[in-house]
């Protein structure tokens, strides 16, 4: 999408053909910092940091991490042990896991003079089909907005969403915002409610930002205030993306979208999630139960990170310097919470047997 | 209760018999600052900015706001006009008009020369009464935090609080911190969550530190993190506060409350608000319907304040300079999702015939 007018995407290759920029998204909304990556544990180092995250994004820089990693050495025990690493440095998004086995693949079974062409090849097709992916999933996702003005008889949609699920966390579109932008693209009158999503503000910082950067109308409100706007019909659909869903359908995302979806039900709002399938992990079935979540340091609670009124950034402590605090990153939200996935193969339910229907080679 | 081993209340008369000090909470958790107020603009300042806030204590200080009224002008024109002027500081706290219409009923037959001393003592009789209710409501209240321990067969009891309903937010001892800190007095171990409660981090600022300065073991976490918390059974009881209660047991809370019984319900965990009567609003049946909502300053969402690494207190900016925000300061949580009220006469079921039964005079 753009900034200022400028086509982005959020990685790509530099003109030298194989160093790797990504936007530094710790610096936004202040500033707009391009990294450049030349060695595995600048990739690394940035994904386990969140100067990329989301999980799409999270998955095409661990596969240019590889290549970056085979430049130094394309060994098969090298490459063994930095897909290692860069698997470690985020537990709970599958997306990583998913882009590294892709890779290697791809690779264990090419020789080594031919692994860094190949690499970079099968990390641009990642990021390539993401890109395609998104767009699906917007085109799938725009009749949910569609449906919710046609319910209240037109007028303005307002569509509440959690964190950042937008191009920022993708290669480029988003998932639960691809739809959001499509359909403001096309006319649509929408507005879009940003939960802040402490304890990193990304929905604050990030979500906002990208909304404001493609002039689609948006209020940020507090992670409280969600209920209280359900309530009180000022919401008429939810959106939200996904770090990992289940095959039943059971969602992980960022911390309290299970709030959400409780009172989404509570009130009558649809709540989708929008997931590339790269996000599905066919392995687990009870989310709640088996999927790991990662407990985050307690300083991304205590101390939050902002603007100065001279236009510096700081950080300042909000909790007592004797307090402790917890940090859990994701909750799941149980399949039954939830209306319906968007994926790039359609709408469904989230179960297994409507999983299963649009994914039937995953019986 | 005490800071630094020194007895406090929130509010008291000065050694000179007239002027009244608060602690100006919005200096915590890094200062306190108390400060010394001399005429009704203070009071009604000090309301309006928060520097003295929670529903009981708000009407302890328009109370004694009232007494410094009278002291400038003891007419019944200037009396009925400041307690109009402190009455409209806040819009959601019904202990504010509760107050002022206590005062008022009082002195409105009173001669105008002795209105002065007669309205300090009905500010000091709110001030007793309120620490007698809320002592009353830590003993009704310290057996749903012994049952807690019994249902888990002994150990470590996991509370779960939202905002501030500690002796901050009262003339002392608090609502839902009350049977808190008997338990704790008692040896029982009881730890608390403490939710930061975004966006003026009234648990992150206020409850953290009472806790702290009290000994009571806590942890803050974001808004966010109570729904995962209850899942993985970390939340043996939630206790809240409240700012209204209907006379149907709806609760008006601070905004998130509603999200937190949400997440008690789907996982059984008991969900209980501690409210001192003067706190229910026995005009008012359906909350949800009928408690207007104060929308505040967008400010508190769009910027936070902090101590900064050399000590000083500064605000950063956490949303794009171009993104609105919305700041609705309290939700309302239906009686249908509140396991029991505890009052200080006692327990009841948040309902008309819990309520009347413990208030048959509200019959």
């Amino acid at each position: 999408m753009k900034i200022d007018g400028v086509a982005y995407r959020t990685i790509w290759v530099n003109q030298d053909g194989w160093s790797v920029h990504i936007i530094d998204q710790t610096k936004l909304p202040w500033a707009v910092d391009i990294l450049r990556l030349t060695e595995v544990a600048h990739a690394a180092h940035g994904i386990r940091t969140m100067q990329a995250r989301g999980a799409p994004l999270i998955g095409a820089l661990a596969a240019y991490g590889l290549c970056l990693a085979l430049r130094a050495d394309a060994s098969t025990d090298a490459m063994e042990r930095d897909a290692a690493l860069l698997a470690a440095t985020r537990p709970t998004a599958v997306n990583l896991r998913w882009a590294l086995e892709r890779m290697l693949t791809r690779l264990r079974n090419t020789p080594t003079s031919e692994r860094i062409a190949a690499a970079y090849a099968e990390a641009a097709a990642i990021a390539d089909e993401d890109v395609a992916q998104n767009e699906a999933i917007g085109r799938h996702g725009v009749p949910l907005i569609e449906a919710a003005a046609a319910r209240k008889g037109g007028g303005r949609v307002n569509v509440l969403t959690h964190c950042n699920a937008g191009w920022l966390a993708t290669v480029d579109w988003g998932t639960a915002l691809s739809p959001i932008y499509m359909a403001s693209n096309a006319g649509l009158d929408v507005h879009v409610w940003v939960d802040e999503t402490r304890p990193r503000n990304q929905g604050a910082a990030l979500t906002a930002w990208e909304l404001g950067k493609h002039g689609v109308p948006h209020t940020v409100v507090a992670d409280n205030a969600g209920g209280h706007l359900m309530q009180h019909g000022e919401v008429d659909l939810a959106i939200v993306g996904a770090d990992r869903v289940t095959r039943a359908g059971d969602v992980a995302n960022k911390i309290g979208t299970y709030l959400k979806a409780l009172a989404a039900r509570d009130n009558g709002v649809p709540f989708w999630a929008a997931v590339p399938s790269s996000t599905i992990d066919w392995s687990v079935s009870d989310g709640v139960r088996d999927i790991p979540i990662e407990e985050r340091n307690a300083a991304e609670v205590t101390d939050v990170t902002g603007r100065m009124a001279d236009g510096s950034v700081a950080t300042v402590r909000v909790t007592p310097l004797d307090s402790g605090a917890a940090n859990p990153a994701f909750d799941v939200t149980p399949a039954r919470l939830i209306t319906g996935l968007v994926t790039e193969r359609g709408r469904c339910e989230a179960s297994v047997p409507g999983l299963m229907g649009l994914f039937p080679e995953q019986r």
